[in-house]
């Protein structure tokens, strides 16, 4: 595998209450979301929280290609995801994306990381995009 | 749990090969850099590959913060990790530098992002920040 990725770091907010407390619902979610980024999935592992408030749900799915989390804040709408996988034949902007409709999100934020670019020196580096840099078609 | 949390993205260069392919290695050197962040590890789970070449390791450690994440190329010693932990107590920064020296790092790039930050509108935002600034004394 090479070591090249991106890695789409994503708030989603206006989320559907429900979606966000609801573990198996949100499990079959982030598996399929893993499809839908053309990543295999290997393991996945998911917690729910019982605090005073509503019960926030943690997972993550590792991919081959690296991995898919969330955690989420069910009474403030509002969940976080990231998106990591290497290659340039997956596509984790669509799996965020399909996370989004999935939770019924009313608004998102995106930033692209692309991760483990070879440096000369044998050094790794990574590149911050906005979400309209990281999209735009190349010219 | 409050939804502000700080997200460190790292590469990590010039790594000791065996330490990349070393899974309870890894693993113990991941809930270890969760207390030295001052979070509680909930879920853990490694997966180790047999590629062609050495095999890497892939692994994340659930939190009751949010998550520490490793992905290993021993044959480029080469490790991508992040580390993102919720509240204002916990210090992703400081399990990052564990981890970097655990795995025998020669260089490392971090980048920071503060994220679940509430937004007038009921949304959410995160901001992206360097290193160096995140790491700035306030002034």
């Amino acid at each position: 595998m090479d070591t090249f990725g991106r890695h789409v770091v994503c708030e989603l907010s206006g989320c559907d209450m429900g979606s966000l407390v609801d573990v198996e619902s949100i499990r079959g979610a982030m598996v399929d979301a893993a499809r839908v980024a053309k990543a295999e999935v290997r393991e996945a592992v998911f917690h729910q929280f019982f605090p005073q408030g509503i019960a926030g749900v943690s997972g993550v799915v590792v991919l081959s290609e690296s991995h898919i989390s969330i955690h989420t804040w069910p009474e403030r709408k509002y969940a976080a995801i990231d998106v990591y996988t290497c290659g340039t034949q997956t596509d984790p902007h669509a799996a965020c994306e399909y996370l989004a409709k999935a939770l019924g999100a009313l608004n998102w934020v995106m930033t692209f990381i692309e991760r483990g670019i070879p440096q000369a020196n044998g050094q790794y580096a990574h590149v911050v995009l906005s979400e309209q840099d990281a999209l735009a078609p190349a010219i």
